[in-house]
């Protein structure tokens, strides 16, 4: 038998293995239109360097989904269909980082410059992130468009963009990089944007796309899914939090820099939460500044307030939660726990 | 009988009028999420500030292509689901617009301030400009789900945008606004830009909402209209160009700068195309400088080229090509010729 860990890596193999054809078929969509050699050279560049290279979770969720809910009955061509729906899901997500590292001013994504950092690149990659997008429902029209579900593909994408960007816009004013003002800052702030920025898009879309390719109608399902997966990127994000602070930068592979960037972090929401007039001060004073002495005194509160054990308090009652909302699941209405199972293992006191 | 004019100026308001209850409409979404105050009224404010306010045209032409259609069996449901279709061709403007500022670091737009050029937006204007295409979808699914031709309305919107995007790009990469580089203009891709920027959403896509909405299904029908508003569209913007240098300021409402932005205009092409190596030399050195004397060299060398009787028999031939398309045009599939001689009228020989 092979090993889960051999075949997670064939997965992921085969996966990669598609995104040339798709790549291939929207540079065929621009030479239909005639379109000028330069812009299309262009067009290339911008769907390689920024749709595959990332960690691909996201996509082979959709991959891992369907083959849970389809069993044996899984065919290839239903394989390949999820597939296509993963990379879009990619597709969707290098949209957001895309624009996102713009509105950040961020450096490097990946380990190599943001898209937008490229030499001769700048702001002629916002409307690069626009293609990316637009690339999401050329491939829901060309592999879908003949399926019963196909309309519930497009508005299930639409929706899940939208509320995207509710979460980053509020993200992006509770949090600008440039004006600290921890006033703006609140536990209900943090916990929409993480919602709403996060986990609509990361753990609700992959499995509600998997359920409309399993043949799932029940709305009652993907209402039970979403209470599910929801609470599940919220803990996913708030762990992100966590380690950008508490992990090992050789881990992780970064070094966390959410303090110095004025991050509307967990952690530093439930500090504002505890903190006494003195200690807000000390706050007030010292975050989003970037300076390694300001950064060690909020760090040094962190530790006053402990916020280490919130943490430690906050992911037991989420796992206990959710495991419930997990076990207490009526699987005849058209999911199977395994799906939320599989997702809970992957994330549970992960340290990366 | 009430003179066209004031019919005209009544369609206008009513069409105004029903964007307060569309914008609350949005917001009533994010109450729904719960989304936090500051956020909400952010939202709102970049509704109120992108959508209305431009010439509305494109929208109102949905609105007048359903009532030469419907004829006399029009009814007030028709025109208030017309005019919904209208006001989402100005979202998908505003979205074009808001983005498309940014990107060409301009100042002013309808006579303000650009978006991102107000106290405290800046870039926070892309994903608000992202804001702006999701409320397409959120109407379309309002407003229409209950229809045939729902999902001809979303493929619709989601094609022409795609092209306006390549259209977008390829201007982009061809005419920078700081880089001076003519060898990379033609006359091909000035039509390519003209074409895909401009024509296909401005154009084609109020006249196509319309005919899905009166219930036309040939595809053939689109192909013709599509084949009649093309050119038309193109025909409409070389007059744009030309208004651009030969347009009365005190008429057309400001003094042109594509040549000192360095545009990729249809006059510049035509003098490329007919220039010598002499002239070119001089284009080269002068084309794209802010700088008034250059630019008078460029009008100059404009003059000696003959680039106006250049239009005027673009125009002419323009207007007997579209004329004669209109004119062969088969109404028994199901456009009317009333549709196109309304737009052909507005724009022959328009002086701003």
């Amino acid at each position: 038998m092979v090993s889960v860990k051999l075949q997670k890596e064939e997965n992921r193999k085969a996966f990669l293995e598609i995104f040339p054809t798709l790549r291939d078929e929207v540079l065929d969509e621009l030479r239909k239109y005639n379109m000028p050699e330069d812009a299309y050279e262009w067009t290339k560049q911008s769907l390689d360097y920024n749709v595959p290279g990332g960690k691909l979770n996201r996509g082979l969720s959709v991959v891992d989904t369907v083959r849970i809910l389809k069993g044996d009955a899984v065919t290839e061509d239903d394989i390949f269909k999820a597939q296509v729906l993963g990379w879009l899901v990619e597709f969707l997500q290098a949209f957001f980082l895309v624009s996102d590292d713009i509105m950040d001013a961020s450096i490097t994504r990946r380990g190599q410059p943001c898209w937008y950092k490229k030499d001769g690149v700048g702001l002629v990659a916002i409307n690069d992130a626009f293609i990316l997008e637009a690339c999401i429902y050329l491939f829901l029209k060309k592999y879908f468009r003949q399926t019963d579900y196909y309309i519930d593909l497009v508005e299930l994408f639409q929706e899940v963009t939208f509320q995207t960007e509710l979460g980053q816009l509020c993200d992006l004013i509770t949090a600008p990089e440039d004006h600290v003002d921890l006033s703006k800052f609140s536990v209900e702030k943090h916990r929409f944007i993480v919602i709403f920025k996060t986990a609509y898009y990361s753990f609700y879309l992959p499995v509600a796309l998997a359920m409309h390719m399993a043949g799932v109608k029940n709305e009652e399902a993907f209402k039970k899914a979403k209470d599910i997966l929801i609470p599940l990127g919220e803990y996913f994000q708030v762990q992100d939090d966590y380690l950008d602070c508490y992990g090992a930068p050789e881990v992780i592979g970064k070094i966390g820099t959410d303090i110095m960037d004025n991050k509307c972090s967990w952690l530093i929401n439930q500090a504002l939460a505890k903190a006494n007039p003195e200690q807000r001060k000390v706050l007030d004073e010292n975050y989003g500044k970037k300076d390694a002495a300001a950064e060690a005194k909020v760090k040094a509160l962190y530790v006053e307030l402990d916020i280490e054990t919130l943490y430690k308090e906050f992911e037991e009652a989420s796992y206990q939660k959710i495991s419930g909302l997990i076990n207490d699941l009526d699987e005849s209405v058209g999911v199977k726990k395994e799906v939320f199972t599989e997702f809970m293992n992957k994330i549970y006191k992960r340290t990366k």
